[in-house]
């Protein structure tokens, strides 16, 4: 018999990897519902009416398909076999597909109840997705998305909220985070502002290269890519942006005057700064134009947050979307969401060591016994400090005592509690500190408050 | 456009149902962890190789099955359409399923770590898992498991710690309820001792039957099928069975006097009841014979708990197993464990009204402002607020009043706190108890000190 196996970019969770797992998750939802969200869950199947044509054609083809129930096989003819795509194929046999993001179903989920929903809608939900994707180091088939968004309202005072989010979960995880800041519109003026309203993304690009490269490489690339040399030299302000967020956004209001939706974005990207600093958020954020994430899909601010200490991507990001159910045939409903990367913040606290000690700390305390009749003394003593709130095992054979002690250390169990017949007959326990170890004989109050 | 949906057999989730069900798990997570048990995951998706023939020829067919990722049709002749069976065309374009229950998944997490692991192992797993059943009320095709189990040990004391569980677990829900207890060497007693080892589901059906159909009819039924006279006279004393567990294991021992399995059961279910007593568990146990749950897979102590006040199907059942990963080539792992079945326990708490009254409560406090430099103001207010601990709003737009009382009351906000021009210059806020509809004004020490 071969070793059992799992399929490949899945992953097991054992013990220790799900405590820290927990604690990132924890952290998270415990930020989240200070600020008021709700979890909600949703299918890991739907419908791939729901999801094909969502993320491209590409991402159709990462949706992993479920095959029909039943005879799945009279759905298809030899002459089908033959001439028809495997898309159509495939629509043929499968009806239902994993989810490949939260955003597609959350969007089908505020279509489908929003009669029932009150708006603003601020939500949170942490669960599993699956992509068919070629698996790599971090890149995964299945993982978790942690994702917080509100509908409903287009107040700005929801990307405040976000940010304060964003500050407060890496605040009590320990990670030093920089948040950069984009706004869509800015990029959309930049654009309008040198008649190349489709050259955005080349132009973030270039932005990107000037560090590595050079200024006079940027400008080179950029005629290449076709811009002409009049809206090179339009964009030379921006390109040599830097300075202070406040001295950056000054000189944007200059380049962008002419651009009513440039402006637009300067103005949203003030007020958010101006929500910051009157909420008085420490948190490092810098105004980044090389910041292009969800280009088709934000409308508004664009965030990523990167660890300070560690080299990795983002561990965070997000944006404004002004049509997010529109697909589902409800427009108008605009929101703004970010998401937590939770296998990259699990990688940036194992490289920093950053996980409390105590992390994998369940059981306080084991009995390890001698035989039969300390085993039932051993569990009237554990459930007493069970009803105390402790976290108690009781090793279930009278086993040899290194077989015992083994289990605790391997367990990284604090305490131990010895019962032999001398400790039975002092009605005491011989308490065993694992890390020092030290022992003392203890009555049950004694151990109570060392626990305590 | 047509209104987006789920497919059948499977459900979203809102708030407040996700509050109920995080109460539930929350509750008996933290039940588990008092005795030391850890949680894993495993992945949705498992091989086929290690699902398949694992929960019989029907299991087969309810397990979904994912479709290869790429050009899946070039495994499939126009041959093997005509020609191939179901079975064998689903094996040629699909190697993998999600996951059908966590037991199996989890004898395989057994057999791949087994290096890794520290035995006795006491693990939790509480994950979705997916069958293509026939979808009816109460059955769905995605629904959440809660399995806890202790492997790698024989001791009957991981029976008295599960049922101390089950006691724990039901206590803080408020539920009343009764374990049945039965063992699964004391069924193969009675058909050894009436010579009939293949009858044991016939017996257990018929015995089964004696309220509704009365002892007379019960034996007629039992020599249609097949059961000799003389076993079936020999099964009289057990139908009569009755009295407490004590006088019942008595008659048993009398009865399966010349059977070695059945008297090792009847000693096993002895040692359980005796621990029990000796923990001093409260809880109701009933030794019952007719249970007969897992009978291919249950080799000792068999459960099910059963709510008292409701009329409803079993909400936690288990057993002891001796050969978990037998199926994975690792002989020899005995093991005990039980499972909670959220579901009927969300539908148990709704119909006995047992939720706690602020189960959805999440937000404390909500900020309800006239304007722009209101909502500056009591963003400050709600920082202060958010740093002693509390879960608080502040509506993100001076919309009317109404609307933003709206949303307090739908969202179940207990305090809505009004900031107007006039609070402002006495750097205070308007608190309003949306219970009682009192209003005063506070400022932010007398705040706490309400909040909490």
């Amino acid at each position: 018999m071969t070793k059992p196996s799992i399929p490949k970019g899945t992953r097991d969770f054992t013990p220790l990897q799900m405590a820290r797992r927990n604690y990132i998750f924890d952290t998270i939802k415990s930020v989240f519902r200070l600020y008021g969200y709700q979890q909600i869950e949703t299918p890991a199947m739907e419908n791939l009416s729901t999801l094909m044509g969502k993320y491209g054609e590409e991402g159709d083809k990462l949706l992993f398909k479920i095959l029909n129930s039943g005879d799945w096989k009279q759905a298809i003819t030899p002459e089908m076999l033959a001439e028809s795509t495997i898309g159509q194929l495939t629509s043929k046999v499968s009806e239902k597909g994993l989810r490949y993001d939260l955003t597609v179903p959350f969007a089908r989920f505020v279509t489908q109840y929003r009669n029932d929903i009150q708006f603003p809608f601020k939500r949170y939900q942490i669960q599993p997705v699956w992509r068919a994707d070629r698996p790599q180091k971090g890149r995964y088939r299945e993982f978790y998305q942690c994702d917080v968004d509100v509908v409903g309202t287009d107040s700005l005072l929801s990307e405040l909220e976000l940010i304060q989010i964003v500050e407060e979960v890496y605040r009590r995880l320990g990670i030093n985070v920089c948040l950069k800041l984009n706004n869509r519109k800015i990029l959309s003026g930049i654009a309008e502002v040198i008649g190349e309203a489709d050259k955005i993304v080349d132009i973030t690009v270039a932005i990107d290269k000037l560090d590595k490269i050079g200024l006079e490489k940027v400008n080179e690339e950029l005629l290449e890519k076709g811009l002409p040399q009049e809206a090179v030299d339009k964009l030379q302000p921006i390109l040599a942006l830097s300075g202070t967020n406040s001295e950056k956004l000054q000189t944007l209001r200059e380049v962008l005057a002419s651009s009513e939706v440039g402006l637009k974005g300067v103005e949203e990207t003030q007020t958010i700064l101006d929500y910051a600093q009157a909420a008085d958020v420490q948190l490092l954020i810098e105004l980044d134009l090389t910041l292009a994430r969800g280009l088709n899909y934000y409308t508004g601010a664009i965030f990523e947050v990167k660890a300070l200490d560690v080299q990795m991507g983002s561990i965070t990001g997000g944006g404004r979307y002004d049509n997010l159910t529109g697909i589902f045939g409800m427009p108008g409903v605009s929101g703004v969401g970010i998401s937590f990367g939770a296998d990259r913040i699990y990688d940036v606290l194992t490289e920093l060591n950053l996980y409390p000690a105590d992390v994998l700390v369940g059981t306080q305390l084991l009995f390890a016994t001698f035989g039969q009749a300390e085993l039932n003394y051993a569990v009237k003593w554990a459930k007493q400090l069970r009803a105390e709130g402790f976290s108690v095992e009781v090793y279930p054979e009278p086993q040899k005592m290194k077989k015992q002690m083994t289990y605790a250390d391997q367990k990284q169990i604090p305490y131990v509690a010895i019962v032999g017949s001398d400790e039975m007959a002092a009605g005491k326990v011989m308490l065993k500190n694992m890390q020092s170890g030290e022992q003392q004989l203890v009555s049950i109050d004694a151990l109570i408050s060392i626990l305590r």
